[in-house]
C-alpha cells in the first residue's frame, strides 16, 4: 500500500492536492445549480458537494465555495431564496461541464453552453429543461464553515419533477435508468451499473439477501 | 413528467419519503466510518452522507443523525477525536451492508459481519483491512444542523492508504479500478462506468474534448 501523511499532502502543488482530496471522499452526486440575480439574469453552475441532509423536513445542502471563488450562485440563492437542482445525466454531460467555466456576472452560462432555461409552476429560478430529475428548493440556512471560509447551503425541497417510468413502488427513483451521472476528482465522470438493492440489515440476519434491482 | 410538491411529500409514509428523499439528491459515496470507544471497543458504519470541503486544509465532512438515533460513531470521534473513513467495494459489498444494522452498544460491527479491524501507524482508530482506499481523520469541529437536529462532522485528513496502481499521474486516484461503490437511496449500491475526465473548462472553448479516462 502507499501511505501519504498529511505533510507530505501539504507539500504538494494545487492542482495534484485537489485532484487527490476530492477523489478521497468517493464518488460524488454532480448536478447543476440553476439561480436567477435581481436583474433576472439567470445563472447555472456545477456542484458536486452536494449532501442528503434529512427527509423529514426534506433538506438538501451543498459545499458554496469562499465568496471570492464561487459568489455568483451564493449571492442568487441569498436575494431569491430559491434555487434549482438538476441531475447532469450523460446525454448532455459535454454540456453541464462547461457550465463550470467562470463566465463573467453579465453572461449566462444557459445561453453559452447549449442548455434551456425552464420555469415552471411560477417558482422564481430556472431548471433546466433537458434534466429529467430536477427540484426547487427553498433556502432555510446558511452555515458558515469558518475552518476555510466555505457555507454549507441548506434547502428544502418544494417541488420534484421526475420523467415518467423512474418512481418505483416504494419511493425509490431509478437514478440509473434515468442516465445520472456522478464524479469523480475534479474532472471524472461516471455512468453506473446496480449491483442490487439490500434488504434493511438487522443484527443476527447474516449472510444478507439481495431482493434484485428494483 | 411527475410533479411532486412538498405538502403531497410530507403526507407520504415514513419509509417511501425516506427511499424518495435520499435518492433525489444523486449517487452517494457510501463508506464505512471506524471507530474506538475510551474502552477499546471497536465500532463499524455505513454512512453515505460524506461531502468534501475542501483540499487545502484538506477537510472531510459526513452528516451524523440526530444522538438518539445515532449516537455511537459520533460519541467515539467526541471522546477520542480520531475516526477512520473505508471506501467500500463490490468485493465485500454484503458485509459492508450488514454493518448498518443496530448492533448493541456492546458489540463490535467487525465481529459481526466479517470484516477485519486494523490498526496502522499508531492511529487509535480501526482501518477496515479489506479496503483499499481508507483515510484517518482528526476531528476538527462538529457543526449542529439545528433545523433538522443534524450535524456536520469535520475531519482533518491525517494519513491515507491507498492500494499500488490507482493514483495517476496528476494525482487522481482511480476508484472506478479500486471497485468502489456508490449508493443510492436507502439501500441500492453502483458500480462504475468510466465516461471520461474533461478538460479544466474555460469560457469560449467549446465544444469540449474528452481526454479519455485517465
Amino acid at each position: 500500500m502507499i501511505v501519504v501523511n498529511r505533510v507530505v499532502i501539504e507539500s504538494w502543488e494545487r492542482f495534484y492536492r485537489a485532484n487527490f482530496i476530492n477523489c478521497l471522499s468517493g464518488f460524488k452526486p454532480v448536478s447543476l445549480l440553476g439561480t436567477i440575480n435581481q436583474q433576472g439574469q439567470t445563472n447555472l453552475g456545477v456542484f458536486s458537494n452536494i449532501i442528503h441532509i434529512g427527509a423529514d423536513p426534506a433538506l438538501v445542502g451543498y459545499i458554496n465555495r469562499p465568496r471570492e471563488a464561487a459568489p455568483h450562485t451564493i449571492t442568487n440563492i441569498e436575494s431569491s431564496g430559491f434555487y434549482t437542482i438538476n441531475h447532469i445525466h450523460f446525454s448532455f454531460l459535454e454540456q453541464a461541464h462547461q457550465a463550470s467555466a467562470k463566465y463573467p456576472e453579465g453572461i449566462s452560462e444557459f445561453d453559452k453552453v447549449g442548455l434551456s432555461p425552464e420555469f415552471r409552476e411560477g417558482f422564481p429560478a430556472p431548471f433546466v429543461r433537458e434534466s429529467v430529475v430536477k427540484y426547487a428548493l427553498s433556502l432555510q440556512e446558511i452555515i458558515p464553515v469558518k475552518i476555510n471560509g466555505t457555507f454549507l447551503v441548506i434547502g428544502k425541497i418544494e417541488t420534484v419533477f421526475l420523467a415518467e417510468g423512474l418512481l418505483q413502488q416504494d419511493g425509490f427513483i431509478d437514478l440509473q435508468k434515468a442516465g445520472s451521472v456522478c464524479s469523480n476528482g475534479l474532472d471524472g465522470y461516471y455512468a453506473t451499473n446496480p449491483l442490487g438493492r439490500f434488504r434493511y440489515a438487522k443484527p443476527g440476519v447474516n449472510p444478507l439477501k439481495i431482493t434484485g434491482h428494483a
